[in-house]
């Protein structure tokens, strides 16, 4: 898996705009979302952890009570590869489905 | 839910030696968790989330991969209540299921 070339990533994160880049460790790309409750949060994560599996590329990610922060990386290319951004889009069509605040 | 007093801090801590007193935001503990794989993180994290919702006390909690780190504090409390042992030691009743690296 490489890193994305910056004309690469830039047309990337085009498609995935709701998550932030940030330069730090290579490159990552960062969203939070917030949901009714502990339950919907955690039910979302579910969900998201099961295709993260799948794909077997995980995501790092915080949660507390209805709030869940997620940062995907990809350590191995040092930075930013296509399997955090076709994560990233698995993770809004997740998030689409669910009622947030 | 009240904040103990240092008095009360410290036995209960004494009760679950394994996490780590910090004094910020009140008083809080925090313990690092590592297993098999991401499977085995995100099963416990699903019981302990079970059991936090019953309770009505959630965790503050980041996972990547295998580890899991934890930090129990009451806000409303500001700081470390009972609320924060109970689950620290429902916490620890699980993880002793699994086997961790």
């Amino acid at each position: 898996m490489k890193r994305l070339t910056d004309t690469e990533r830039d047309a990337a994160l085009s498609s995935v705009p709701q998550w932030r880049y940030a330069p730090e460790r290579g490159g990552l790309i960062h969203r939070e979302f917030v949901f009714a409750d502990f339950t919907q949060a955690f039910a979302f994560m579910t969900q998201v952890a099961f295709h993260a599996e799948k794909a077997d590329h995980h995501p790092e990610w915080f949660n507390v009570y209805n709030k869940v922060s997620i940062t995907l990386t990809t350590h191995d290319a040092d930075g930013l590869s296509q399997r955090d951004i076709g994560l990233a889009h698995v993770i809004d069509t997740i998030a689409n489905t669910w009622t947030r605040i």
